[in-house]
């Protein structure tokens, strides 16, 4: 058959494409290249609707490489529909080159939507997208090559488990059941009967084919294409394969080959060729559009409320915009996602209580131009904390609240408290990181997030917060608020969230002991506002910041990193309140005194302090 | 039958106690209790072979109560095995009291192995509970109940998977298949059927009952123990059974009884009883057994090598000690660990690519007396953060390793690189952060940390650094070098790792120049060596802090707060080299340039500053 030539040509060509640059560049992995070379060719050729011109445009199909070391593949087949020329796909792992070592979307990468490299991200990032095209109501595809080793990351059955109660048609696994990992077998190996009935028992139709036998693969796509999925292929492959000395052989992982060996294996599968394809076309819908924020109106708020329901009602008034989506996990009566829900319930998602699901199928949906948002509470925004690392990568736009902020929840204890949430953000590259202490604040700042670009996170509290700013109030990003201050500052509180309360009671009490002291508001712990920050320490020589946090990473760092920053030369002191040792239950009054970060402890540290 | 009745008398009296104790706290789980009552009662009676007296004796079974929040539960069920006083029941959720929100092995609690509260950890747990005993030759099972929310949770997919393949008969899971979630209806209600399918897809035997039928419950429990596990038993259950308002009733997790409530519940779960019982008593094991460090002849190491490798031969002459067993994310080719596994195969476990299921794994056998280690590559460990934020609270001696730090990883890229470990780990209650230069020092600080208590964290690198220390230099916990001085030091460069080495070579630049710098190395990230470094600031005026990771949240912020610790007044400057931009592909060496972090670039930032 004519087709079936050309499909195996093509995946020849991949092949050979794979072997020519990872041994130019000395490194990579094609053999795990190979065993997919197939899969690759038919669905480039044939199914994935794909324009390479228009990559962005939101009819195309999109295809996540999950297994990211097959790198070599991806920039083959980009090679194959002319969006890379050779000599680019030459440059693969060279410093400043965009072939990188695993894909990412870098700025002359436009055929790649995020990044991957660490596994078992792809599937959880295709739900995200698979869900937008259906929002969007286009009949568009995400198709999701997976490795055989990453099968074992939970955050696969978290998306298994969603998409099937989301029922979602248009998500398409493939499995590259390679049978070896980096070191030797995988651990079902080549039980594919195995893999079915584990995704069909998650609610997935399984079809099981020959990964090498392009007319089967090409049949498995046309079924998974009929709208009853999702559809989870797997395919039964070979490492290496077509290259006698790579064919299924172990210790081949992640390795180059040198020039001769590149030659025979060159040789083997019929030297070099330049095919090219044209993937087929879909119907163009445009790229996605941002939403304006002026339709907005945010919620204004007179008296005491918790900022985690200022949160939740922000992104009520948000759901106005029909680009914002919420997704949470199963926890939306304690973030108040709930109340978006109720305002906008097609575009809000209960992903349940699979954190690094949900961020994976956040990070997708923002892939296609979704202003989203996930919350749950801080302390399990730690279980996403890979997902967040390579959101990053991605260039992902995402908008994170974490609920539940340190000992201030009380009773519930260590396990439910956020005291690691801000060291493990600001470690984010390029992130924004917000802690809000009132209504107001909140809204600002959530309404903000809305049309920030990178990754930011909302630390938001449990118990309810005193009005302390009014609804005009304007929360810039990198902005601080000084809540107090005199012509005689000696000290300066720096607070955020619950602890400005208590430093503002500190400074009372204070005050009635004739000790005047500034309070800052350190709203935006990332970016800080260093330059008032430097200033109330050139002002009253000593800095005592307050937060409801481990004492590392959080509002302490990031305030010596600011009086620290760009050299300058330092004087004053800077003491950190913060806490230290592991809490238990308590009401939250008697846990903040416990951990020093009480008023009277503040106060107490002030003096201390001063009279030194 | 009378026994039946028992069993039933004990499961109201449990209830009772837990609306009783979470009454009386005025927060809780009442709710999420009473469905498990029965599940409990059974147990405890009659299945679990528990010393309440020996409770950490090796002898006995491990009961985890994943669904941590069911906390009443389980301390109703401790009174009624004799632990603790109606009085101390009573405490529950109150400042200072062992009878925590979600359970904790605080010094009060030994009844209590590990913590509990972020779901979805406790099967993960008992798998490495499981595999101790097993390692022990001793027939202890290892019991976990877990609520339904949690079982969407991927970490307990990781740990089907492994559990199977690791043919674990001594694990039982108990689902708590109570229908509803915090908010609503769990994702499957009370599908059994599709739980049993997904447990035996993953080669599990799935035993279906009504959890409210104590003879069902008895005749499954007894199936489990019969050695053909791991079993997945589902039992059918209601919220808030046996209370007419409170059954399968939505709107009611997480919520106390008020005091007119709880009289009615009580009433109709027949009033307050003071059942006794005492579990069946297992042979006694005694407790683990502290190896001698003493036999271990650690590796010398004369030329170069990767910290990484050094690692890894460290481990393998640490085989030597029985107690020590080591997990790996199937990356043991790349961590080196597998030369621990060549040396003690049976106290190697391969977990496979699932680094939440390997981190409750290694929580679990280090609660039953093992020197545990787990290692992937550092960029992975975040995959696993609530793991390890989880075994902080559970008071847990882990030692863990992340290979592949930092831009120095090179052609792989970002996604392979680990560049916010150090603050990850940093922000880790009581946790010691090492990061040694070369071989030398990485075989003393490994063999440290085989006896280390708390978590400790190891970052390793992936290429070969030349030796700097003689195999005899000692590298106490909390120390560091100072590698270069001298009388007339201008400045101070700190590094850890490759920027040591860095550093020493911008040092050999500058003092071509006539400029003498002083080099420090501060292998210990956490505790740092304050003092060394304060007294250099003072001594030189200057530090440049230079780290492969992230400018926020590591070595360089953990120098600013040595300096600036207990309030100090600051003079001098300190200046922080660390990676700002997102990397790509390229040479370590390139990369380290880019980033600012290569000699080149730390001898200019050293000029810059002496200039100014």
């Amino acid at each position: 058959m004519d087709e079936t030539h050309q499909w195996n040509e093509l995946a020849a060509q991949l092949g050979v494409d794979s072997i020519r640059c990872s041994t130019a560049a000395g490194s990579g992995h094609p053999t795990s290249s190979l065993s997919a070379a197939h899969l690759v060719a038919v669905l480039f050729s044939d199914h994935l609707r794909f324009d390479v011109d228009d990559p962005k445009d939101l009819g195309n199909d999109r295809f996540v490489l999950s297994k990211g070391h097959a790198s070599p593949l991806l920039y083959s087949v980009l090679k194959a529909i002319g969006a890379l020329s050779d000599e680019e796909l030459m440059s693969f792992r060279r410093f400043g080159s965009p072939v990188q070592g695993h894909p990412a979307p870098v700025p002359d990468m436009p055929w790649v939507d995020v990044a991957t490299g660490s596994l078992g991200q792809g599937l959880p990032i295709g739900l995200g997208m698979a869900l937008a095209m259906r929002l969007d109501g286009l009949p568009g595809r995400a198709w999701v090559l997976m490795g055989d080793s990453e099968v074992i990351e939970g955050s696969v059955w978290e998306t298994m488990a969603n998409a099937s109660y989301h029922q979602v048609r248009n998500l398409v696994a493939i499995l590259d059941m390679n049978r070896l990992g980096q070191r030797g077998p995988t651990m079902l190996e080549w039980d594919g009967d195995r893999y079915a009935a584990r995704a069909e028992a998650f609610g997935w139709r399984a079809i099981q084919i020959d990964g090498h036998d392009v007319d089967a693969i090409d049949r498995a796509y046309t079924e998974a294409s009929d709208g009853n999925g999702p559809t989870f292929i797997v395919a039964r492959t070979e490492k290496g394969h077509g290259v006698s000395f790579l064919a299924n052989a172990e210790g081949w992982h992640g390795k180059s080959l040198d020039e001769e060996q590149a030659k025979q294996a060159i040789e083997e599968l019929g030297g070099e060729r330049s095919i090219t394809i044209t993937p087929p076309k879909p119907e163009h819908a445009g790229l996605p559009v941002e939403a304006a924020t002026a339709s907005v109106t945010l919620p204004i708020y007179e008296g005491d409320i918790a900022t985690r329901k200022a949160f939740g009602e922000t992104l009520a008034a948000l759901a106005a915009r029909p680009d914002v989506v919420v997704l949470d996990g199963e926890v939306a009566n304690s973030t108040h996602t709930e109340d978006f829900q109720k305002a906008a319930p097609d575009r809000f998602f209960e992903m349940f209580i699979g954190e690094q699901g949900m961020l994976g199928a956040t990070v997708g949906l923002q892939a296609l131009g979704r202003a989203a948002f996930a919350a749950t509470f801080g302390a399990f925004v730690t279980r996403a904390y890979d997902f967040i690392r390579m959101a990053a990568i991605s260039r992902a736009n995402l908008r994170l609240c974490g609920s539940h902020a340190g000992v201030s929840i009380g009773e519930d204890g260590p396990s439910q408290m956020a005291l690691e949430d801000l060291a493990m953000m600001r470690a984010v590259h390029g992130s924004t990181v917000l802690y809000p202490a009132d209504g107001n604040a909140t809204a600002a700042l959530v309404g903000q997030m809305a049309d920030l670009g990178g990754i930011s996170y909302l630390r938001t509290t449990r118990e309810k917060t005193p009005k302390l700013y009014a609804a005009d109030e304007r929360f810039p990003i990198g902005g601080s608020k000084v809540v107090r201050t005199s012509d005689q500052d000696r000290a300066t509180i720096v607070g955020a969230g619950v602890t400005l309360f208590e430093g503002l009671k500190a400074a009372d009490q204070l005050a009635g002991e004739g000790v005047n002291v500034r309070v800052i508001d350190a709203y935006s712990v990332k970016p800080l506002d260093a330059a008032t920050l430097r200033q109330a320490l050139e002002d009253t020589g000593l800095l005592i910041v307050v937060e409801d946090h481990w004492i590392e990473g959080g509002l302490g760092d990031a305030v010596l990193e600011a009086v620290a920053a760009r050299g300058a030369e330092l004087s004053g002191r800077v003491i950190k309140l913060a806490v230290t040792e592991m809490p238990g239950s308590g009401k939250a009054e008697e846990l903040r005194d416990w951990a020093g970060i009480s008023a009277q402890k503040i106060a107490r540290a002030v003096r201390s302090a001063l009279a030194r």
